[in-house]
């Protein structure tokens, strides 16, 4: 693409040579003369007047002499939308590999692309040009929406419904068996595990995470929705719309949370929780059952605490050495008299 | 099912119209006229006199006016044979599909069943009534007892051997190498793992869950023992019978674990430590290596104290401030005189 | 194998018989007449001499009467050498499964071993001897060194690039997308995940572990680190050589880790982090964003501090108690005058 193609595309305001040409993207500090880049915040436009970038991305009313740049609103989003049209996702061919074994009653569209070793049990539906790549299960009843795309290895159980432009990543499992037991008669006796998992539109899911079913009700996640690698979601849990939930977090059975809110990595939560929509929770933080967490607001520790109050606790728990310390010599000065 | 043969078949009884059929069970919030339900402990009672379900199995000694009810001796026990009877799991098609890979040296039944994309190596024995689901994969040498379930894309390495009635949901890993190493002329120099893995009997382990074999020994899962989602069971483990391991605790090489304990969810345990029997971990709780639980004991926090302890030591820490401001306040009365 | 063999394997003093026969190996509390076993340290050199093992490896100076020894340098080093020769892993049959699927445009020497449902895409480049178990997956343009073990459902994304004897466990995901998106708009927009993968020779990943591949770099893992089970590694992670990474850990997007670095299990590493070599992470640290830890240094707790002072830290924690009570005390005497 040309500068000037890229400006058109952003909407910015072009400045320098239009007619270079752009082959790719890259980070600030490693673009080269045919490659795109952005720089945002004070240190990157510091950084950016040394780039060799063949064009760059700059906040509306920034100037950046001897170099090409597009002036954009919002250069990092400008950053994607530009990436995006240089690199287009790769679509694989419409057709169903000789090796996926698809049930007769499978409703399968044409413009989906079905790989190798696939499987697709009775009743399930795929929507139109969905990539199910290689050594994806697809159980009974499954229903897909259009341009999904899942990675290798996805395992979907059956009944599952997932929307329209969701991604699931490699080894990603949707739907399995809630964690339920009965505790009697000397053993574990298995709760129905008979509910079902919704997931809406534009939810990307990261590799290895595993959603689990309902028991008797529904695991719900919200449209826009994004979810990191090795994340367990365990049943009735039902997340809101565009929340984001870092690597390796768990979340226990029919908590509820809302909408926007962003949950760190290694994060614990406990069964019955309500997280209110904008709330922050901080990596590794715990949260106790039954907690409700208001409307935006940021927690972090285990118990999870307020985060200023967290803070202010641990500069006291830091101190604890002085604090001891002078309590010694008030005793000595007493006892001194 | 009628009322009468649900009071038939968890011997409890019936007042109200033993001929209202019932097609399905519910929570006790969604349950429709049509379905059955259940209600232990004081406010799930309350809510069950606005209840619309079909059918409720209360406790003995409960009456609840206006509606249909069984009384059993525990309702929730008598809805899980309930919900059973009324959903009983759907038994694939013995046979093997044309696209499974089985040795010839391969022990596999005519009652079992085995998916599309399976492979089955030398010597592994299958048995009866197996259902093994699409892409599961089983080693050489491997042992599995009759009627058990391997949800899509398991994977068994090989010499594992593994019990009756075991459930594998879709992407657990059996028999994994153990992870260790020793460290000399500047490299790390892979220990052998050449042990294995026993499952007894009964067991349930959750998706996407690890379980590595042992290096020189065996790692050993009692009968009865449920594990959920994105555990590691790491070599030389040995867990008891009915114990129960939340999402994505780590249990560290050579820990032996008792019968009947509890683990939450993400705790940690380092290695050769012992849980004693009917021990309780709290969730994000970690265990020094080799230390020893006692039976009974409930533990919570890192490092993990007897949990009455970590609340006591917890309440003190959140009331630091107050201390240290009486601390300033006793020096100035001391330096005032 | 014969005594005198092993003794000439692992360059050791043989005292005893050298005829006798060894056929496996053992740790020291189980080794029979017929296993070999090793003994390092006082404890283990005392319980060494009730041991029933054919032969036991011992450090150089110390003499076990009555046994049939072999002293050596390092005993437990000896008896890697002495199980890998007792051991040999089995090499898989060189060839190509029916049942495997690879592009015409793949590269796969005759020597390399694929197994059933694999499946290998355009222009990937196997190395010689390499196993690909069943069920894996290589993306586009994926390049494999020699002598790799790929785990049964190991998947590769396209354009990862993979040294020499890597052994990659079973349910590995490499170069799955970074999670990185702008909030604008109402909506999370993805970031480009447009880098690559760059394992280097000597690596192991255990099982279900997930490594991402760079935003608009590369994630680097150096030659001969290890990684334990379901650890999650971000976009933009470099990892130098030699590093040990236990089960269940997180390392956030663009953090450096240097070479001979150890962490624990359950560790959280934010972003942006750097950890110079040597240093040691303890099991269920959390280390803050855009942190730097000095070389050698040794660290605990959330937020990670150096172990020494955590444990001082912590004493005066567990001494809280007291600690008011004193001034508790202390205010009495004051008021009492």
């Amino acid at each position: 693409m040309r500068v000037y193609e890229i400006a058109q595309l952003v909407d910015g305001e072009l400045y320098g040579d239009g007619n270079h040409e752009i082959c790719n993207v890259a980070d600030l500090g490693n673009a080269s003369s045919s490659e795109l880049t952005f720089a945002e915040g004070e240190r990157a436009l510091q950084q950016a007047a040394a780039s060799q970038a063949g064009c760059i991305l700059i906040p509306e009313g920034v100037s950046l002499r001897g170099h090409t740049v597009i002036r954009v609103k919002h250069p990092k989003l400008a950053f994607i939308a530009a990436a995006n049209a240089l690199h287009p996702s790769k679509l694989a061919a419409p057709g169903i590999h000789p090796t996926a074994v698809l049930s007769p009653t499978a409703s399968v569209p044409a413009s989906a692309s079905i790989g190798p070793h696939v499987t697709i049990e009775d009743h399930a539906t795929i929507g139109e040009r969905c990539i199910l790549a290689a050594g994806v299960f697809i159980g009974v009843g499954v229903e897909i929406g259009p341009d999904c795309m899942l990675y290798p290895g996805v395992r979907v159980y059956p009944g599952a419904q997932i929307g329209s432009r969701v991604t699931l990543h490699a080894g990603v499992v949707i739907g399995g068996d809630g964690f339920g037991y009965v505790f009697a008669e000397g053993r574990h006796h298995k709760f129905p595990q008979l509910g079902k998992v919704i997931i809406e539109d534009d939810v990307e899911i990261g590799c290895n995470t595993t959603v689990d079913r309902g028991s008797l009700g529904t695991t719900f996640i919200g449209s826009g929705t994004k979810i990191d690698n090795l994340v367990q979601i365990a049943h009735n849990v039902r997340i809101g719309r565009h929340s984001i939930i870092a690597a390796q977090t768990g979340i226990s059975g029919s908590t509820a949370i809302g909408d926007c809110v962003v949950i760190g990595g290694q994060v614990g939560i406990g069964d019955h929780v309500r997280i209110e929509d904008g709330a922050v929770i901080g990596s590794q933080a715990g949260i106790l059952p039954g907690k409700v967490i208001r409307k935006g607001n940021v927690l972090w520790g285990t118990p999870a605490r307020p985060l200023s109050e967290f803070k202010k606790l641990y500069a006291y728990f830091s101190h604890l050495p002085d604090l001891a310390q002078k309590v010694k010599e008030l005793s000595r000065k007493i006892s001194e008299g």
